[in-house]
């Protein structure tokens, strides 16, 4: 029995641990030159900020626990994986004004690899009649910091996990909890993201969840090309309709361009298993998202291609909804129903390809998902888009 | 000569002490078994919150420095008082979206005992007629920090004494000054509020004071009752007056249920004193509040019968006016009006009760108060609800 | 070679020291007598501000990197420079919410003897056609932390620098990266601020910046006076007009006083440098603001002449533009213009007057730039006043 565990933060038992390093010595076992790590960010916006690096010896990647769990960046040998944001983050959430009256002030602490976007909803900003905020953009969850979390490994198996909950809760509103699970295995160009969002209410309640999973360079770049085994494809605005064509390929950078987002249905193998691939110009390298359609059944694509400087960037977003407005979203059915103590849960994995035959193999995955044609629509549709 | 006093907060001295302990032999005199203890909370959404624990011997508490001295939560013995909040506090003010424009944003840090609500204002948002938040849901004070903050000891007659200072200033507008304290004897299950405003300001102001003082399981339960020595009585609603001939007693929890409030207006002894108070089931353990009637000549009592999931609580809530927006309280005169430097002090005691005769004295203390008949009106009414 | 650095905050370094000392002896070279301390606040609203303090033997000032590079206060001798804000500050950004609806919660934190107004926008609020805040009141920058600050010292001309790196970026908007540098040179009762503000983006931009320098007692008092080489001088408001024989002097501390508030253009000399001193009434002791006219155009006087507790305080105020809503400046072209990593240097110096002779040569320096006669207007003017 080779597997132990460790808890940095608690609640309710009072247990903090700013710093802390978790070496195979620690744990037994056979697998060696791996390492958890975990850091209190000092000065600056990030004040505050925890981070735990896993470095399992081939993949690195850090989880930020104090901005929901989420993953600021990865890498693998020479691989960066993530983008270059003008925020100079990680950004502490008490500096980033979710309340502000545009709705738009989350994008202040927007830089991660992998954000998520929820609880109570995600999506483009939403006002009452009046002019007033009722939803800002893509929610609270990701600036909501974890009142627990615990590192596992376990020396037989070489699994490494970062494991927190965080509260999205406001009295007389929601009151939702989200156990994340982020773990690896030691040598392998992978992790795995399981959640499990449960409704601690008495009442019945809807959720929205989107993985916002960006990348810039070098995996993006000019040429890149974005592989989906595609059932359906709404250009989410006249503009991207009008680049209908090229929306599975990259421009360079270039300042000014304006971003373009893509909804789909994707085909998925009979366990509902389905996987995107972003990979470079080459297809020498890549990285590629898997999920399961039963649980995410909507997928964006977000291209962004302006200057690096501004953030040269495209999303890969797998989510129970299109990032529409809250009330859009709801009266189409796009939100996940949880009756009182209800659970849903969430799986999504990210592989690294870092040869041209893995990037290769994950092409033909993907093909093989492809069973029927796609259908592409060439304008906004009325029950996809909120501005259609 | 056994009083002592030491500083751990003192913004212009520079001094703060993140932990630290008061025990009786740093005092000195004839009491023992009590302690003071100061921690400073670190990781998740407390993080940076410093709690001062009381423990009397009998009596503990634990007091919010950071939290515009709130009280947090009390014990005496097995008996837990305060209530479990949706929330996983306690809530570092940086947290709390105060300003959110829904006016709501209050509510993220609300899982005090008990809550201090001013002291610009209190009571429901209020919007101008574009419907931009002008004043928050209950204020600003319960999120201020306290810049100042001392304890004291007295060893001979065994007073236990935390006392700070919150200021809640805002340039060209209200400049006020909260000098709190919070005492308590060693082996009293009992506890005192002693709060004086002063208006820094040279020109005059009004101010509003609300002590939402709140319990949970398992002082409320199903047939819990409230014991007051009323005056008048108005239902804040329509659905309140629904359920006016229920107003003193309690259900069982239920989701989804709606909350009800009631205004008071209470009678009191030739000093202005009075009481009221909450008993469970079997009237073997209960709490009461005392305070002065000229000081704080409200009272707000808010049933909220909900899932235990939901925050299942009810709140005593003495005030200097009804937690109505802050331009109809001012209309009807319930503000405090403070000229330039003037102060204006409030008195409130907590008193629990964890046996059978104890919770009938209270019952005969409140009894005596009650030396009219009181008069219950069957609807809300217009000086009273700013709704009727 | 007696140039030494060292570095207290880098982001991307991983490098933040909470506490740190400077001397004379850790430099080497002539200068004895001087000291750079870093302390970082606990406790309160100033909880986790970091302050540098620079003494260079005569003068002393507070740096506050965590509030966009402020200069908190400054000391000469016996006479303190800066004023008595009713904020208890240094107020964490986490603190003031610059999101509030009003626009108006920059106040929370305002309480520095010199505090920046911008990048993106400074001036009065400004609100969509829906009443919704576009633009709060002075802008972000004061409130952004430094990610890099860095102290230099020169044992051979004894100069001290305090250099900080401050971003005002959100992703889609604004990406603007200001290198503040403070430096003083030991003995000398002066220092020098240096701003340089690079727009970050591939796309242009435009920027505001405002120095909002505040003095209070005991250089402000009754008959003190501003002393100014006016080319054209506009009240702001029908009030300020009325009081404009007034303008350059200041009446003693009166409760419920309203500010007034006056726009100048200044004569400067052939390289475009001008000066403005304020002194007190006996012309003993005086402070003085210097700066080039061709990077900050707009000169505002802001006299606030309130109870003390109030706030008691004049404002000289270079900057890019009048402190109207942004688009009303937009329009008038009262904006600097940034190409994509271009970038805009300002220059600010502040010289403190403790002599009559020092004074009266200050008043020299000010009379030889006034070549003509000043342009009084006795009302507001429509490109000047966005009110008028």
């Amino acid at each position: 029995m080779t597997q132990k565990s460790w808890t940095w933060i608690h609640r309710t038992d009072g247990i903090y641990v700013a710093q802390a390093r978790l070496t195979p010595e620690m744990v037994g076992g056979a697998h060696v030159g791996y390492l958890i790590e975990k850091q209190r960010l000092a000065g600056g916006p990030s004040d505050g900020v925890d981070v735990v690096h896993v470095n399992n010896g081939l993949l690195s990647f850090d989880v930020l626990p104090t901005r929901g769990m989420g993953i600021w960046r990865a890498q693998v040998g020479e691989l960066s994986v993530g983008w270059n944001s003008p925020v100079p983050g990680p950004v502490h959430p008490s500096l980033v004004p979710l309340a502000e009256p545009s709705g738009l002030g989350w994008l202040d602490g927007f830089d991660e690899l992998l954000v998520r976007c929820g609880l109570e909803s995600n999506g483009a900003p939403e006002f009452t009649e009046h002019g007033q905020l009722r939803y800002g953009l893509h929610g609270r969850i990701a600036n909501r910091p974890a009142h627990q979390l615990q590192v596992h490994a376990d020396g037989e198996s070489g699994e490494l996990v970062v494991a927190g909950i965080v509260d999205e809760t406001r009295f007389h509103f929601c009151k939702l909890r989200m156990f994340s699970s982020i773990s690896t295995r030691v040598g392998q160009p992978s992790l795995r993201i399981r959640d499990t969002v449960e409704n601690l209410s008495g009442s019945p309640t809807d959720i929205q969840l989107l993985y916002h999973i960006n990348f810039g360079p070098p995996l993006l770049g000019a040429g890149a090309r974005v592989v989906a085994p595609v059932q359906a494809l709404v250009p989410r605005t006249a503009a991207a309709a009008a680049e209908l064509s090229q929306w599975d390929s990259y421009p360079p950078p270039r300042a000014g361009t304006l971003e373009q987002v893509y909804f789909f249905q994707l085909q998925s193998n009979h366990q509902q298993q389905t996987a995107v691939l972003l990979h470079d110009a080459t297809a020498a390298r890549g990285v590629s998202v898997h999920y399961n359609t039963r649980q995410l059944p909507c997928f964006t694509l977000w291209k962004n291609p302006t200057a690096e400087a501004d953030g040269y960037v495209t999303g890969l977003e797998p989510a129970t909804n299109y990032p529409n407005p809250r009330s859009f979203e709801t009266r189409q059915g796009r939100v996940v129903p949880l009756g009182p103590g209800e659970t849903a849960t969430f799986d999504v994995e990210l592989h690294i390809h870092v040869t041209a035959d893995q990037v290769h193999r994950a092409q033909q995955q993907i093909a093989a998902l492809q069973v029927a044609p796609p259908t592409i629509y060439d304008q906004p549709q009325p029950l996809w888009c909120a501005d259609a």
